[in-house]
């Protein structure tokens, strides 16, 4: 066995890959626990990453047409009734407002007072309220289409929470659009989709694949749901994002009609599509490591922190001048169109430790500069890639920034790419199934685990036999068919090409 | 009496204030009310001026060293009744969430089911819950201090709801502080109420006073709360926005301690202060006219639309392509650090209708293309502040269009400020309060409301007095010692200065 080398975060990825993550979100500030069940509190470096996000994804939304609103917290509860399955889908984990006051109970602590006539929701999804909007605003084909999007949080009340993967309460956007027809519905559909694949691969350096859910999967209401899927590096599938199309369903159940171009009143299309909290979740297990959290440049709360080693007093103002120097080189050169975000921490504390704050807290850049490094004009360089630092001309490396920057966000795309397709595997046989996904090749990583491509006839019955493994079908790749004909794994009715079956977050 | 001008907004502000403005809010398309007790769609035109106040906003306050992060959306009951006067402040109109999910009832219908052990209250503002988090993360005075805002939504039950200026659901931000020392709290809540001031002026053109509110206005828990005040088009005044001097209050009802310089376990000190969707409002009623909104053009969600004015099918290609070019020419300029916003509005309507669809919104410029105008490489230009249209060269009207914005948001702002001074006064008898303040005198502004500059004891019993005619003090201002002593206007006791008395939102 190889030495144990000594690793920032306790356990490893491999000793136990559930507490690692814990680990991983604690020490690298992003989030933590709070006193109200299944709530969690994001911390000022994960709300950065969050804010990072939300400005890209705005950016991609406005290029597509898309405008921001904000539609009410609560739904009433016979909005939540109106569209069947939806209902069926959320009543079982929902926060019921049901008083609006307290007052003084009869042993002197406050209850619950002012019963309200009708119940209220917190949303835990926008389709039925922000439809009974758009019932209104809709009365004439000239109406359409709406392209709208929501930034806001949601509630639903998981038995199970996880930071960022599952909580109670989240943050997310929701888009809700509508449309004339629906063709033009399922381009939107799909349009979004691509949106996320290319925020997912692009920006958070997370390869994706991209499908249609099963009937099985599908958001509750939707005609069909796609998906983005991408792989942990417990070789577990995370949905990352979703793209509704609903058909007419919605429509109808908030009586969202036009005046069709012939002078009919005709039910309109809408589509729904969101990502969460949960992508922070997602990026930390694909590019996170032994030793904490690896920020995709792209995103990164900051990209650079610079650390003055200051071993005796005397030289403290010069070093902190420096530093202060090669911070204003840093940011007057820009990554992917904004300025290079630079933090000088001048905090009173040994220098390792310093250094190993920012290591587990993923920053791309870490820049040490002793008396020596000024001396010389210098500085040192730490990638949150690579073990080795290595030491630049001061101007040298503020021109390198950004191109040091963009490399690493393309290597950690590639070695997330790499990680899945080695971890891909075609599945032939439900013998092999079994192997592939039995808990006692858990630490078998050659055999264990991973995105199975399968034949699969298509029934219901042959998808629960994978449930029995808790092995889902993460999705039916767009170009499923190309992969060839073939039989279903487990009746060996025909196929026509294989699907991706995975265990799941 | 003049002769009667017609106006796009009836009633006029004269005729019916309050109608008014709720017309103009539905033409600006600002806002909507929802199906949802006193809760508000946020339209998008009216999210993309609150964007841009959160935006500036952002910049000011890490600038000022704050960072954002986010906490929870239900507070546990027992947290909020752990001080005293805030829930006593709170609990009369708030969210109660008392169970968990929905299930099938006698009767057919879903009732709500899974009863919490302790209710939740849907936060209407967070220090009890903040404050618990911080009481974990602060151990030392090496932790201090704590600077963090939270963008959020809140919820108070109000009875009477109005768009933007008071609703059960609003978005705000608030900021929670935390310091080792009396003298940094206390140099804090300034600071922040200091930043409100810069931002009402300088970006919303809103004229502020700044000062402390009495005992009785106190936020409820807050040893001192410092606001800014603004007079509205009506000569009311309205909060809006409150800096809070917490004291030790919450950080006893929270357990927030800190291990001294000297070794001993102490009390920090907090903060909070806040700013609300009700800005909006406060924006609407300094600057909107007859004719609709007018947007500062600091924050205004787009800063000129070009409206090709097409007559005969064939010149469209050509104009609409001059159009582009035009809008291309706007584009290339910068207003306040960021591009200049150009819409180009291809809506096929009737152009005196797109033209005043565009007024009542407020856009601060409405650039007009006619044949005409294309053939001498021309436009036509109509400010939001002036009645007149003017004809420029293309290139010379985009050359100038960050002057004409900036002498805009300078007008507006001496516009409001002028108006506020006339109707300023200082008021001497407890007869000339009762005049200057009483209903019948509504429309006779000369002597009519405003903002009354009076002696006052300082005694509970006199600003009681002033209650009865709904008139309350909005603010004892800093300086208000400069206005020299004096005798209380209703008990003729000594004053130390004048404080203002108004009639309010």
């Amino acid at each position: 066995m190889a030495k144990k080398v000594k690793t920032a975060i306790t356990p490893t990825r491999e000793e136990d890959y559930p507490e690692w993550y814990q680990q991983v979100v604690k020490f690298a500030e992003l989030a933590e626990t709070s006193p109200v069940r299944g709530c969690m509190v994001i911390k000022p470096w994960g709300y950065r990453l969050w804010e990072n996000i939300r400005e890209s994804l705005d950016v991609m939304f406005r290029e597509t047409g898309h405008e921001n609103a904000y539609f009410p917290l609560f739904i009433p509860k016979s909005f939540l009734e109106k569209e069947a399955e939806h209902v069926e889908g959320f009543a079982k984990e929902c926060a019921v407002v049901t008083h609006h006051r307290l007052e003084a109970g009869p042993d002197g602590g406050l209850v619950p007072a002012g019963e309200l006539e009708e119940p209220l929701i917190v949303r835990p999804t926008s389709e039925t309220i922000i439809g009974a909007t758009y019932a209104k605003w809709v009365q004439s084909y000239r109406d359409l289409p709406i392209l709208i999007n929501q930034w806001a949080n949601v509630v639903r009340w998981e038995m199970r929470t996880r930071l960022f993967l599952r909580t109670a309460e989240f943050l997310w956007q929701e888009g809700h659009t509508v449309h004339e027809t629906k063709e033009e519905a399922w381009e939107e559909t799909k349009k979004m989709l691509e949106v996320y694949k290319t925020f997912a691969e692009e920006y958070m350096a997370m390869p994706v694949l991209t499908g249609e859910k099963t009937a099985g999967e599908r958001f509750p209401g939707a005609v069909s749901t796609l998906c983005i899927e991408a792989m942990m590096q417990d070789r577990k599938a995370l949905q990352a994002g979703t793209s509704h199309f609903l058909g007419q369903n919605f429509a109808k159940a908030s009586g969202i009609q036009y005046q069709s171009r012939e002078g009919q009143l005709e039910y309109a299309w809408t589509t729904s599509w969101g990502v969460s909290t949960r992508l922070i979740g997602g990026m930390i297990m694909t590019h996170a490591d032994d030793n904490g959290m690896v920020m995709p440049p792209r995103l990164a709360p900051a990209h650079v922190v610079i650390m003055p080693i200051i071993r005796n007093p005397e030289e403290e103002e010069a070093i902190i001048r420096y530093c202060e120097e090669v911070k204003e080189l840093i940011r007057e050169q820009y990554y992917d169109g904004r300025r290079v975000e630079v933090i000088l921490d001048k905090r009173d504390m040994n220098a390792g430790e310093k250094g190993w704050s920012w290591v587990k807290k993923g920053i791309p850049l870490r820049v040490e500069v002793g008396p020596r490094d000024m001396e010389n004009g210098g500085v040192f360089v730490g990638r949150r890639d690579r073990e080795k630092k290595e030491g630049y001309q001061r101007e040298e490396f503020a021109a390198q920034v950004p191109a040091i920057l963009e490399d690493m966000q393309k290597g950690l795309l590639e070695r997330a790419k790499a990680y899945r397709d080695e971890n891909t595997r075609d599945i032939n046989t439900a013998a092999e199934f079994t192997k592939f996904f039995t808990p006692e090749n858990a630490d078998k990583p050659e055999i264990h685990g991973g995105f199975a491509r399968m034949h699969w006839c298509g029934s219901t019955d042959c998808e629960e036999k994978a449930n029995e493994l808790k092995v889902t079908i993460r999705c039916i790749p767009f170009d499923y068919e190309q992969s060839g004909a073939g039989e279903c794994v487990f009746c060996g009715k025909p196929s026509k090409g294989r699907v991706i079956f995975a265990k799941s977050y």
